[in-house]
């Protein structure tokens, strides 16, 4: 009856780094890290992630509506097929739930998820349902399919490439921030009418992300393979860390090329004079837009592509990750710890 | 800011069928409720399946070894693979883990995932970590193959084929009560010394099932494709009601052809008068024993395989799964609710 978990020399979690505690447990597996495993002996590679949404942790109720729950927790796992240049196509999607939940509510849930696979055009192939003490755990695996000659792994960047990345970043952070500033005022006085006005961009952006298969796309028109590629899920700062670690490189991004809606802005300016959007873009997460990396002789294919933004570039080996401001000032980037998930 | 899972005309998820939840949230879509998805257009076709085991419900952590855990985890997604009469290959494994764990905790954890991939040549291409509030929540997602002539569904059982079960039902379940029991005096006296002598092989069953890929190697040999299987992981009445309802037919299995392993009837023994090892067998679950049909042409190649029991036969549409007792009673066969998982 011993209680495993507490053992002589522990080793806090928390005090250890999410990619080193992976690397730790996976070491000597085929384990890449990448955002997807890939597999398959021929010139078609299958393509498997799974995502697992945590009540509390990864979601709450309070503002989560369950339609928008069920279509993020399968947009966030197209989202890692995306950053590996794949295509989606086939789902499973596990649901533990506590009895607060009503067989209503997993129908609500249920549409959400269905209405992602078909604007995503994913089969639904496997479901199952499980209850849990308290609390809903959704986890979604996802198979997708891509060319062996498109792969596009994290560990593919090379000196001189470009970093470029979609979309804007930040918004999702900062429509979770207007979301938990209602819920606290909500919970101080229930009569309170939430105020969401002029909010619609950042709190869709957080709760309904839409993966960038339109990029993928894009990209294959104009016939450029990324030299490497991942999504901006916790924070651009994590993802290009995560990049640089994969392609033994280092990386030199320019803040005032980091896209940032205005949305974005206004909210950081309305919670606090010290929350700068450069924050949200580099630490905020939830973006789910695509980091990727293409050699200089693919700078002409991508310069006018509608959505992309060249923020950077890839340095020599050794060499760290940094942002240079407007000042010219040289900051070096991060890693978080592995509490911020 | 409203709730959405309170809603009018609520209906609660325990007074509604797990199967028939499944059917609802699911109709119309690919889903065939098979162990696992099968995925492919070629003549190999790619098997899927994913496990999520939530601490608290699917496991305690008061008796259960994090390395048996870890070799569970992957064994019982392995038993779904060989469900489907399929070899695994690759494996995804996603723990979310509380600060309650330590690094060590972890290294525990996955040496016994990798000791499961090694025992079954399981290759395991992806990790992840994620933090919870309370508990762990480990995600298994397990890719395999199966020739196009080989894949066995639950659906494709006619009348008169031959019901076999591999190995002996009821046992994990016992060891289940024997762990539950010690943990109770444990709670009352944390002196006490747990009392386990004897129990070694029902302990086993529960803590640490092997999935039974002797028995898929030993129908490849003799050449049986069974008309259907699954695995019995919620017990043998419910593994044979998900065969006839999807199967379309009805089934009579006898009492006395049930395995049941001396231990088990043992630990029913010491438990209570009133618990009857037939029922550990019907209703205990966590088995992972392999439940299959075989035409009666294949009587022949299968009356002396080791390790297997034919327990009945499968009979016509429309009629009741039934269980006739040694007094010649015969006993319909009840689906469990959802809250039994």
């Amino acid at each position: 009856m011993e209680q495993l978990q507490y053992q002589e020399g522990r080793t806090e979690i928390s005090h250890y780094g999410k990619v080193a505690l992976i690397d730790r447990l996976t070491e000597g597996s085929g384990c890449q890290g990448d955002d997807c495993a890939v597999i398959g002996e021929g010139s078609k590679k299958t393509l498997v992630t799974t995502q697992t949404l945590v009540e509390g942790v990864d979601f709450d109720m309070m503002y989560t509506p369950l339609k928008h729950l069920g279509y993020k927790a399968v947009a966030i796992a197209i989202s890692n097929i995306a950053a590996m240049n794949g295509s989606p196509r086939q789902v499973l999607v596990s649901v533990a739930v506590s009895n607060r939940y009503s067989v209503e509510a997993m129908d609500e849930l249920y549409a959400g998820i269905r209405l992602c696979c078909e604007r995503y055009d994913v089969s639904l192939v496997g479901g199952d349902t499980a209850s849990t003490r308290a609390g809903m755990v959704i986890t979604v695996t996802l198979v997708g399919e891509v060319d062996e000659t498109k792969v596009t792994r994290r560990s593919g960047a090379s000196h001189n490439d470009l970093i470029c990345v979609s979309g804007d970043l930040g918004s999702a952070y900062a429509g979770l921030l207007v979301l938990e500033r209602e819920k606290v005022t909500y919970q101080a006085n229930p009569n309170f009418q939430p105020d969401l006005d002029g909010f619609d961009y950042v709190l869709e952006r957080f709760l309904k992300p839409e993966p960038r298969m339109d990029i993928v796309k894009k990209l294959a028109e104009r016939e450029v393979v990324p030299t490497s590629m991942t999504d901006v899920s916790e924070g651009l700062a994590d993802s290009l860390l995560h990049l640089c670690k994969a392609s033994g490189s280092g990386c030199e991004v320019y803040e005032e090329r980091l896209p940032i809606d205005y949305q974005c802005s206004r909210v950081c300016s309305e919670m606090s004079k010290n929350m700068l959007p450069v924050s949200c873009a580099l630490n905020g997460g939830k973006d789910y837009e695509l980091l990727f990396t293409v050699s200089q002789k693919d700078y002409e294919r991508i310069k006018e592509m509608e959505g992309i933004h060249i923020i950077g570039y890839v340095t020599e080996p050794g060499m760290p990750a940094v942002m240079v401001t407007p000042q010219n000032t040289t900051i070096e980037l991060k890693a978080q710890g592995f509490t911020r998930e």
